[in-house]
């Protein structure tokens, strides 16, 4: 039996620590809903768009230099995927993404832009994992996971860190609720990590919450095959890991389910009162609370995880009024 | 003779320090346009969306306890409006702007949202400034002006201070060269007495380029009568002042002017790489990068001014081709 490394506080503050030393933390916005000012954690302004460069970067700087040589290999809709392109040049390292065929334009030119060899999949026939890990094998290179690792995970709860320091500087007590997209779990596994006291809100686009029903059934509940399509293509996780979902429920961690109309709002909220561009599943945190789906609160904390959009989907989700 | 108060780099240095004692710095990112890593100051992402902010905190921090309570008032397109709602809020003034009735809806109701009482005003037939004064005199409150003001320049270049601080944090060297959006020229000018060794280049739409025109000529020209329509509402001055004048002469600043369709590109170039939502007037640096008017380098800083922009027009300038 192989003995699975857990992620760990510790683990989450040694990740912090390398993101401090290699990037400036993301802005802190502050903006007002229904009265009540609340702290928007900007991940979205991270040099790939997305909080993804933490758990690639704290994962791929435990390898030694033989590793590095023969490469990582990656499975991801797009931002894990530039996650780990970034992570890999920055180390000189050679990678290679298998990306369904369908995921945003942007997302893949922005993965080829960072110099890795992206290899396309049918998103609904073929298993992401499966090819990826095959091509792993055949080159000796390191598979990284998008949140089933214990390394990923500490590294994506680096922002969670990073927030706290951030709430301390502004005078603000110590963050009290936490609320933040959910896909696989590895940023919210991470961020419950990071913030020991904070209760954590999980949210995840309707018939896609398979986290909420998960958390509510004390074990892992999947997507089923007739799920609903979403605009959340980062979030379309159809089942989420033992990792992250045992550090979530140890927690009492609970999740809300948003809607496509509700994310899309969201979104126009975004660019009107934090002057981000957010992409849709980057938006459904913000978008729990703007529907009155979780409270707003002081010492709140709410995650915009990325911004990569293609600009006319983006463009046509500004222009209409639902 | 009045003597008026020049503006110096030792209140640009209080400015900054009084910033930093109220507010976070804003993002410095870095995107690569044409091979080079550009650094990008998301002034933008101030509470207000734009810069303006800087110059309205160190102006009316400058006043006694009665002459705060007599209140403020400004006249301004929209976001030195808010700039002065804002700091007017946080310090219990009362505030009264006088906005042209064109200005965009965004920045009426963000004004409104923050306290201060909006006076219409017709941009073509009705003096701002005289109304403005007038109200003032009526009143005993103190006029603001947008940029004509030594503290409101002084106030503005507190964002040079604290990008070369992140300069020095990111391991850079120091800035040697800014190109920043140009309405007025309080911005402009306060960058350049906060930074004596760059070199300075201002940026304004076509036809709107009379600081450019005025360097060149060593005299202040005005923008001419029947002056183009632009979409960069912040930037239309129709002339600049004698104070940001002369900083900007003394340090042998340039100006070029950007056309309305490589405004467009700029302000769809930063939703897809920095993701920010930029308005048209807070986007013509990056246009006259991308343009090829302003070769990129390492060590330049370019300014992203201002973030306000009603949704159905920003969503129009993402849809479009050019």
């Amino acid at each position: 039996m192989t003995i699975v490394r857990q992620p760990t506080r510790a683990g989450v503050r040694d990740a912090a620590a390398k993101m401090t030393a290699i990037l400036p933390p993301t802005p802190l916005l502050i903006a007002e809903i229904r009265g009540v000012d609340v702290a928007f954690k900007a991940e979205s302004l991270q040099p790939i768009g997305a909080f993804k460069i933490r758990g690639a970067w704290h994962r791929l700087t435990t390898l030694d230099e033989a590793a590095r040589k023969k490469g990582v290999v990656a499975f991801s809709s797009g931002n894990h995927a530039q996650g780990v392109a970034w992570a890999a040049r920055e180390l000189g390292m050679p990678a290679v993404v298998v990306m369904p065929d369908d995921a945003p334009v942007v997302k893949r030119e922005s993965t080829l832009a960072l110099g890795a060899e992206v290899v396309g999949c049918n998103r609904l026939t073929d298993s992401r994992e499966k090819i990826a890990a095959h091509l792993a094998h055949a080159r000796g290179a390191v598979l990284v996971p998008s949140f089933d690792d214990a390394w990923v995970i500490e590294g994506q709860g680096s922002a969670g860190i990073e927030a706290e320091d951030q709430f301390k500087e502004l005078g603000f007590d110590g963050i009290e609720h936490v609320v933040t997209p959910c896909g696989g779990g590895g940023l919210a596994a991470g961020l419950a990590l990071a913030l020991p006291e904070a209760r954590i809100t999980v949210v995840e686009p309707e018939g896609w919450d398979d986290m909420r029903r998960s958390l509510e059934a004390g074990w892992i509940e999947e997507v089923p095959a007739d799920a609903p399509p979403t605009a959340c293509d980062s979030l379309q996780t159809r089942r989420v890991s033992q990792l992250t979902f045992d550090v979530l429920s140890r927690r009492s961690a609970t999740g809300v389910a948003v809607s496509e109309v509700e994310v899309r709002a969201a979104q126009r909220w975004a660019a009107a009162k934090l002057r981000l561009v957010v992409e849709p599943g980057g938006a459904v945190a913000i978008a729990a609370l703007l529907a009155g789906k979780v409270e707003p609160a002081e010492n709140m904390l709410v995650l915009v995880s990325g911004g990569n959009v293609d600009p006319s989907a983006y463009a046509a989700v500004l222009g209409r009024a639902d």
